[in-house]
């Protein structure tokens, strides 16, 4: 299958659900990716996905579709479902899924479906007590762990009867404490002789992330060091879990897309395009900042009313010199915010960056500044001095727009808030308030 | 090695070749994985980095290091080399590593490099043909293909002798024409008996791309189907490639920096802090733009100097105005430009998702539209019809903003250009020009 037949499929799905043709979906069900059929469930409403869904026969096929449901869409069909019918889903699902799942639903739903799974559910109750977002979360407690003392052939043996433990690209090694010592690929364990003992063969000192740690931080160290899956131990080193690199994928489009949506002024809700209603309030918030930032701003030109009667052809320039200020704090802050989320800024280059961005800054104000001022002069607004207010108006609005774009995420993250919130709304805000006090100093001095 | 552990021995090696003492420095580089040593060079001077760099013994660790640089120090550090001495650091790479490493140097040191490979350099040259971002671009020609009536055990065997074949989890199948018709996973592999014949217990039909495909294609599908690997083919279906899942989490990594940082008006090239020369000649033509579409704003402005003249309170509000428009736009602008890049939005779904964003902001520009009139009215600003004008103002800006910074996405890709350009100083700007036009309406209408 490829990607044009993967296109096709889908729509050919979503036409015949929506037409009502139940035989012919079922028919193209059953020859789809549990991952398209997902895709196609996601974008129906309410009624005719749970029509769709009983379309799905068996129970691991329906939790693979299940598995692979937004945010929204998901919570909202389990929702419907009897406890005893989802949890037979949940129980087909890996641990992980599982317990990502079960965190979507509201805590009477999950706590419900948890009763009827029973003892089996132990793995999964215990993945729920890590905090969201943590490596513990969203790690699988499924993995195949041997004795350091164990030979090549007794591990491969193992790997024959325990077929269905998922990730299955590495075996870890352990010491008689379960503690993580080695790893070895399945590729190095075929090549290797039969009687060959692990702790002969494996790799020591394997990479690894504490379970306390943020998923942000294991989605880093797999994209640093190029790995398919990575061991999650406690503080005293016990092998506890795995993070697959599938997880991983998941975890960066979800923390790129929540840093985007964020500066935005926005969560990653919307995406999912939730209603008006709800998707107005979700946005309602950095809104209402905004507009009580910009009233501030109203307050500030009200106060500079008997200048601005003088010389109205300055209100001429203030949106011009609002918005330069505020796209050179944006640039700032979002060059900040990622490079803060990819690693690529460390936590003791904030000296580095500020100055760059000062420097940056410094430039641009001043090739703005003077064109500014030469417009200003020959199309003949304003007094003598008039045109090189507006430059340094300009000028100045820009420079400080670029230490506050620059500085706000770091001084968010400091306080331990999201810098990505810090760009967008905020900085605009904040920017335009300082950029009229900045304009109307520079006319006071001058005019 | 764990993420603290990692992060104490950069921050170490940081600090003994910053202070020169280049014998510790080598003893720790040797100790270190070298993706960490090359976070470590990324951050040091040119100088620095060179003779850090010559610490490191041998092709095959050069070479890991160098296939870890960033864009940037990577092409610097290997334009300082003779061109026998980067061709052996490129030898020693990984195929498509190689070429994405030559990508980034000019043509010249690229076909000097090139020369020097002689033979060995074809498969590098053969992925330097395809364009940019591309699927075959990314892929690497070194990868295990078997015939389909091969056995298991010539199938190990195979895997026994050519270790050096790196991206080792899948098998592939091809028929008598090299044409791609099945799949194993290792773990499948282990576990079959050894006489048995891959066509017997192969997947059929592999999910596979076209090579002409754009990378951001391959990390769709390798995140939606949760691959490790995903072969590449020509039209007619023949192997050509694989690309690996680390190579993916690199694409997706740079596909979402480039995203964020086009919205913001700026490259991914910032990310690197390129000074300040550089670091402003980037952000010109974005800031450049703005200011035209600003100066657009102050024509219409200075056109309504006489409305301007009679209401002075106009102008205390315009800022705030403006600010709630930019705001709501950059949101839809953003909603679209992810919804774009994860897939989440299809291409039919242009209506869909335009109501969907104009019914919001209708919701929101009434809320804001309202509160300001109130305010306006208590602060008893201007005239009694003053408080209705600049509510519809707002309201009115909100609206056009909802409906441009949603449109817009979806007409930039429409005419071939990255939707993520639309949002950020684009959208600002477009809405900042209509938001003045449509207060200055209102006011002239009810005043």
């Amino acid at each position: 299958m490829d990607d044009r037949r993967s296109t096709l499929l889908q729509a050919s799905l979503l036409r015949l659900v929506r037409r009502g043709a139940w035989e012919g979906a079922r028919r193209l069900i059953e020859k789809s990716h549990p991952a398209d059929v997902a895709r196609v469930l996601d974008r129906l409403t309410e009624a005719d996905r749970k029509q769709a869904f009983d379309l799905i026969r068996g129970a691991d096929a329906r939790s693979e579709v299940v598995a692979h449901l937004e945010f929204g869409a998901r919570a909202e069909l389990l929702g419907e479902l009897d406890p005893a019918g989802a949890a037979r889903i949940v129980r087909a699902m890996p641990v992980d899924d599982a317990a990502e799942t079960l965190r979507e639903l509201t805590s009477e739903q999950s706590d419900e479906i948890l009763a009827e799974l029973g003892e089996s559910g132990g793995e999964i109750e215990s993945l729920l007590g890590y905090p969201e977002s943590t490596a513990g979360a969203i790690m699988s407690p499924e993995f195949l762990a041997l004795s350091d003392t164990s030979t090549v052939e007794e591990a491969i043996e193992t790997l024959r009867k325990k077929r269905d433990v998922d990730p299955s690209f590495y075996v870890y090694v352990v010491d008689d404490r379960d503690h993580l010592v080695g790893v070895l690929s399945l590729r190095q364990l075929i090549v290797q002789s039969s009687q060959t003992l692990l702790r002969d063969c494996m790799m020591q000192e394997p990479i690894r992330v504490s379970d306390a740690a943020d998923q942000e931080e294991v989605a880093k160290m797999v994209a640093r060091y190029d790995l398919l899956a990575l061991p999650i131990v406690d503080a005293g080193n016990k092998l506890l879990g795995v993070v697959t690199v599938d997880d991983v994928i998941d975890v960066m489009q979800e923390e790129a897309t929540e840093d985007i949506l964020k500066m935005a002024g926005t969560t990653v809700e919307e995406t999912a395009f939730p209603g008006v209603l709800r998707g107005s309030w979700i946005r309602f918030p950095w809104l209402a900042a905004s507009f009580v930032g910009g009233i501030g701003g109203l307050a500030l030109l009200s106060w500079f009313q008997g200048l601005l009667e003088q010389t109205v052809a300055l209100i001429f320039f203030l949106p011009l010199i609002l918005a330069m200020g505020g796209n050179v704090g944006n640039q700032c802050a979002m060059v900040v915010v990622r490079g803060l989320a990819t690693g690529r800024i460390d936590r003791d280059e904030v000296l580095r960056v500020i100055s760059h961005e000062l420097g940056t800054g410094l430039l641009l104000a001043s090739v703005f500044g003077v064109t500014l001022a030469v417009f200003a002069a020959v199309a003949e607004f304003g007094t003598a001095l008039f045109p090189l207010a507006v430059g340094l108006g300009i000028g100045g609005a820009m420079l400080i727009a670029s230490l506050v774009g620059t500085s706000l995420p770091f001084l968010f993250r400091r306080i331990g808030v999201d810098p990505a919130v810090a760009a967008g709304p905020f900085v605009t805000t904040a920017v335009d308030v300082l950029g009229i006090g900045v304009l109307f100093l520079v006319v006071e001095l001058l005019l």
